[in-house]
Order: structure tokens, then C-alpha cells, then sequence
């Protein structure tokens, strides 16, 4: 059997106490036993993070992001070093590096630092050495040799750049779930897990509200075309590679459906209808770092014309603000916001060349009188808001009239 | 009035929950609003390094050192990092660095590395910059560039160690206890706090018992001639400052009494009285790193000899082995250990130029019905073995004969 050069992930809850440890530990030996060499990154034990982050609050409400950085970093050093321990005392050979020590270089904003690159001399002389190299997850240096962290999930991003910059053959992602599914498995019970998702698929879940691996993680591996295989850390069961195409000669339209209840829908009412004016909503509320999601202008009458959007609704009270201004300012009738609004949404790449898509989900909503109060399309996937009791329905009927109840992975 | 530069150390008890922080906090501000530059050293909260030592330890029973080290590193990273938003909160600038940022560079020896130097850079840079600089106590950079920890007490190394290599005015070492006493306050009720100490009586106090500062630290603080003041960071009330010598023009002969139970006494019986002997056993006894502290060769009979001495009590297992194995080669009689003794000594730099100080010494405990079973002398101190129950009695004796319940600082 031919060795291979694999990056594994094992995320928080896969680590979050001594016995946990042990069990990961046993895991990579027998990935390590069959000849691999392996680079393992490691997140910060179950609600490490959190717990650093409430006692920087409790001492200041708003620390400095450089010194939350300083303390945060400690918690994947900690579980790293304590997963060598485990692997060392199973009489094989490891080494921890922290992200400074193993050359994960990234610009200097803290506490969401992007990757620049990753230099990958020390890792490759230990591998080479023989040793399991375990890095620090979530964490590197600065340009300015200052600690820095990636953002939540972080981690996952670690663990593909890594991949990447070693020329890996593969990037294993382990945690609590067993895969991408075609629907959240809480809400459908039904649901089946893929065996396959495309990258583009996975984004376009990821930003429609399913949340198994972090999206910047996912377009590094598009980027560098880096095949992804998420599986459970608990269990021996088969999970889903991430990869480029799908490797089925025939494959389903629709390959998952989503659903988000974490974005409100902010109404301008009775704006002039002159061209610039959306533009300048939108670009005001770009400037305050308010990401907005879907956009629809109603149909004017008297010149005037409505102009919906959702944002996450923890942006609300910064994109009222931002509004009000405008609205004041450009003579607008006045702001709606309402929160009790759900998102759900159907994926699948072979919406590109297969038509019909769109009007097969809008008759089997309007079947089930559910009412469609927003609508938006990317080229592979469609969104409908609709009110918010009726969203965990709405994804029930689509996940069946699509038939990924009966879909082969 | 002058701006100086300090370097201040807060112990783990100093910064041992939120509230402690805050306050340390306030006390660190007081001094900079005083127009000081402020490099501050900090130990791990409370008994972080205890707890990680202690999860390490459920994970393997045996940790490699270096990854020890990668793990215990984190408890200071975390003070400093916290203390940094504390102070930035109060409105004041400040920066935390790790041992390795700040370029505290050691030997490569894992869990006890020693200081090779210090590269002051960054750290003048930024007390240039009007910030006050916090630094992760007990920890450096190998010159392999890994992390490594200066062993139990390090703290206070790294903030002598700094102060040296800034040429700072004064090293401050906040600590539990009010400064130097002439007897533990526990023991003795009438104890005498010091406000003066030399280096020498320091060290000679440090190896006979008594617990205040870390010795290596103390070490260095006479190598460079850097007065240490050591005082509570619980009070207001002055220390004692450790220096090299003391300014008073006439001082008391003996400085300080100290008394230690973690001894025992070993005996080898009958050892053929040859040339030789003796060491050969402190040659083996060393090999496997066991300190011997006080000998005593009993007048021989018959062409015979006991050879008695003290060593640690966690050492008597090792120490018993390596004896036996001796014994038996060179035909001795037998091994004795005895762990119920205790060890008193009286310290003062005075007794160079003073005689009679050992023969009042002897009286006292006489005069009291103390048996003496071992003596060792110093230049600058007298130790006495005695049994175990009577120590705590024969320090109270001597403290007395020797006026320290009436000495003046």
C-alpha cells in the first residue's frame, strides 16, 4: 500500500477532555501505522475558547484584538502539546508546533487574519524525521511577528492551507457529524448523507446557513482544487469528500437544501425612484461592514418603489441606523424591519444546465401554502424568504419534492 | 522628582482571579502615573501551572519535556495577555509579550532552561513608546528557537534577569508575604521583618529553608549587583530589599534563623576506613543527580567508620539504592535512614568577622536539652541537625539568644 502525506483536522468537541484525547490519539496511530505521514492541527478542548474569551470580557468588555489574540492562541497550544504527550506515550513519535513556530504567516489583523503563506521547512524535516507533527489550529504570525488568529473555525482553515502548501494528498476534516448532508439531520430526519458534494455546493450551503466547515476553509480548497473528506471523529463510518466535480456520470439537480433563521428583512419605504439610490444604500452599508443578502426593489408606483434586504440580524440595530440616515436623507417614507422571517434555500450544481428548477420549488411552496416574501438566485442555488414558523415546513416539502430523501450520496 | 526604570514581578497569588488582576492593575498605573517606565514580569493565575502539570500527567505519566513545556507556557501568556486589557481599560497604553517575543533566550533544556541572554530590543522600543510592557514570566526561547520553562520560581528569574539586561533602577518582586523575616512569621509570632538582607545571607537563608524568593534568581541579583526589594502586593507596607551590602554602619551578627523539615538523615555503618571511600559514594550519590547537603564522618573504631548525611526526602529512594549498592561493594555494615529529623541554621553576613557565634549557638540549644545529632558550617552559617520534634522549638531558642525579636531592620 502506497504512503500518503495527510492533513487531519480534529475540532474542538473531538478533543474536549483527556479521553477524547486518547481516542483521537488512537485514531491518527492507526492512520500513521498504515505507513501515512501525517500532519494533525488541532482546535483548543471543547469551550476553551469561549472560556478565555468571557474572562477578557469580565476584565475589559472590549479588549485590544492584538492582546485577545495573545490569550485566545493559548488554547490549541495547550491541546496540541497535550495530544504529543498522548501519542508519545503510545511510544510513537510527535512533535507540537504552535502557528508561529510552523511558519503560518498571515497579514496583521487580529482575531480574523488571513493567510499569507505557510513555510514548510521544520514541518517537512519532522516528517521526514518520521515524527507526527501536530500543529496548533486556528493561529499564526504575523508579518510583524505578532500571534494572531484566524477567525471562528479557524482551525478548518489551518488544516486545508496546510494541506495546500505540503502538496497533501488529502485533507481530513473530523468532527461531530458524520458529513454534509442534504438537509440539517436535527430538523430532517430523513435526511441523507452525501457522499460527494462539490466545492461550489458546499459554499453555497455554507452561506445559505448549513455550518459544518468554515466557508474561507472551503474556498481555499477550491482554490488550490484541495479534496476535503469531513468525517465523524466518533465513529468508523464513511463521511463526504469536498472536492472539484462530482465523480458520478449522472447526478441529481438539486443535492441539498438550507435553511437560516438568523437574518431579518429591513424594508425602505416609498423611495424616489432615481437611479444611484440603491447603490447608495448599499454602499453606505458596506462601509459599515453590514453584509447584506438578498435584495428586492418592488414594483414602483407613483415613482416610488420599496427596497427590501435582509441582514444578520445581529446587524440590525447598525443597518436601522445607517438606514434612518438615508432614508432622512433622500426623503424615503419611512423603515420596516421585521425579524420573524426563515430562509431556506435548494443547492445543487446541476442547476446550471437544467431549467425548470426554479418553478418546480415555487408551485411545491405555493402547494403547501407557504407564501414567498423574497426571492434570489445564484447560478447553482434558490432562496425564498418566508415567514418564520413556516420555515422548518418549507424545508421538510422541498427536501422531498426534490427527492433527496431517496438520493444515492 | 526622576523617572527610573522598574522592573516589577507579580506572583501567581499576586494575579490569582479577576479582582487580584485589577487590582496589581491599579498598583502597576500608580507607578507609571509617577513618570516610570514600567517592565512588569507575571506569573500563570493562582494554580494553572499546577492544574496543566496535573492534566499532562493523566495523559502521560512521563511528558517528553519539551512538550511540557509548549503546555505550561500558556499559564503566563494568558496573565500577561489579561493584565495588558486591564491596564488598556484604565486607559493606559501597555503590551504583552511571551518569553520567546521578547527574546528571553535560554539553553535547550526543557522544564529548567537557564537565561543565556536577554536581546532587549523590542522591549526598549516599546517602553520608548511611553507603553508599559507586561512579559510572560518563566519562560524563553531556546537558542533552537523552542519554547522552554526556567523551572519552579522562574518568575522571579525572569524579572531579575531583566531588570539586569534593561539596567533598570530596581527589580520588585510583588509576592504573598510582607518581605525577608528573620524566622518564618508561622513559626515564630515575634519575627523581625528585615529592611534590609545581603545577596549572601539570602542565598544562605534560601538553602537552609526558608521559602521567599527563587535562589537562582537571587543568584544573578548579586552576579550584576541588582537590588531586589521584595515586598507585598497585598499592602502598602515597605519590604525588604535584598543588596549587596547592608548600609547600616554597625549590624547585628546574626541576620536570620531558618528551619527545614524536608531532610533526612543517612547513614552508611562501618565503612572500612580507606582513602577514597568517601568520595567514591558523593561521586555516585551525584551521578544520579542526588544533593548531598551536610556530611559528617563519625570518629572511627576498629578501622571502622560511619559516614552520615542529609539529602532531600523525595530523594531517599535513589539515595538508599545507590548506597546499598555501595555498601555492599566495599563491605560496609549497613544503611540507616532517618526521616524524623529537622535542620536549623542561623544566618548573618556578620559571622566572617565575629567568633564565638556557633559556640552561643551550641550553648543555647544545650541550655534547652536540644541534642545536636549533625553540624555544618558556612562562612556566613552554622546548621544543626536535630530530631524532628524539637525543631520548630530550637529555632525559637536561637531566634531569642540571638536578639532577632528586638533587631532593627
Amino acid at each position: 500500500m502506497q504512503s500518503k502525506l495527510i492533513v487531519q483536522k480534529y475540532g474542538g468537541s473531538s478533543v474536549g477532555d483527556v479521553g477524547r484525547i486518547e481516542r483521537v490519539c488512537d485514531k491518527i496511530i492507526s492512520y500513521a501505522k498504515k505507513g501515512n505521514k501525517l500532519a494533525v492541527v488541532v482546535s483548543a478542548m471543547g469551550d476553551t475558547t469561549d472560556e478565555l474569551i468571557e474572562l477578557a470580557k469580565k476584565i475589559n468588555p472590549n479588549p485590544e484584538e492584538r492582546e485577545m489574540d495573545m490569550l485566545i492562541s493559548t488554547g490549541e497550544q495547550i491541546s496540541s502539546a497535550l495530544l504529543a504527550m498522548a501519542i508519545h506515550k503510545r511510544g510513537h513519535e510527535a512533535i507540537s508546533f504552535t502557528g508561529s513556530q510552523v511558519g503560518i504567516i498571515t497579514d496583521k489583523y487580529h482575531t480574523k487574519a488571513k493567510i499569507l503563506k505557510i513555510e514548510t521547512d521544520r514541518i517537512k524535516k519532522e516528517l521526514t524525521a518520521g515524527k507526527i507533527v501536530i500543529v496548533a489550529g486556528f493561529q499564526g504570525k504575523s508579518t510583524k511577528s505578532e500571534i494572531t488568529t484566524l477567525g471562528r473555525g479557524g482551525s478548518d482553515l489551518s488544516a486545508v492551507a496546510l494541506a495546500v502548501a505540503l502538496g497533501a494528498d488529502m485533507c481530513e476534516i473530523y468532527t461531530d457529524v458524520e458529513g454534509i448532508y442534504t438537509a440539517d439531520p436535527r430538523i430532517i430526519k430523513n435526511a441523507k448523507k452525501l457522499s460527494f458534494i462539490t466545492f461550489d455546493e458546499m459554499l453555497e450551503l455554507a452561506a445559505r446557513g448549513a455550518q459544518v466547515m468554515q466557508t474561507r476553509a472551503v474556498e481555499v480548497g477550491k482554490k488550490f482544487n484541495m479534496p476535503i473528506y469531513v468525517k465523524s471523529s466518533f465513529s468508523e463510518k464513511e463521511g463526504t469528500v469536498i472536492m472539484d466535480k462530482l465523480p458520478h456520470i449522472e447526478e441529481s439537480v438539486v443535492r441539498g437544501v438550507a435553511l437560516t433563521e438568523n437574518e431579518a428583512k429591513i424594508t425602505i419605504c416609498d423611495v424616489p425612484d432615481k437611479p444611484g439610490i440603491a447603490a447608495r444604500i448599499f454602499n453606505d452599508l458596506a462601509r459599515e461592514s453590514v453584509n447584506i443578502d438578498m435584495i428586492v426593489q418592488n414594483v414602483s408606483h407613483k415613482k416610488m418603489t420599496d427596497i427590501s434586504f435582509t441582514v444578520p440580524k445581529d446587524k440590525i440595530a447598525k443597518t436601522l441606523k445607517v438606514s434612518k440616515k438615508i432614508a432622512d436623507n433622500i426623503g424615503a417614507g419611512g423603515i420596516i424591519s421585521d425579524e420573524a422571517i426563515a430562509k431556506v434555500s435548494v443547492v445543487g450544481v446541476g442547476m446550471k444546465s437544467q431549467s425548470g428548477v426554479a418553478a418546480k420549488c415555487f408551485s411545491c411552496l405555493a402547494k403547501h401554502k407557504i407564501n414567498i416574501e423574497m426571492i434570489s438566485t445564484s447560478e447553482i442555488s434558490i432562496s425564498c424568504v418566508v415567514k418564520k414558523d413556516l420555515g422548518k415546513e418549507a424545508l421538510k416539502v422541498l427536501h422531498k419534492e426534490f427527492g433527496l430523501d431517496k438520493i444515492k450520496g
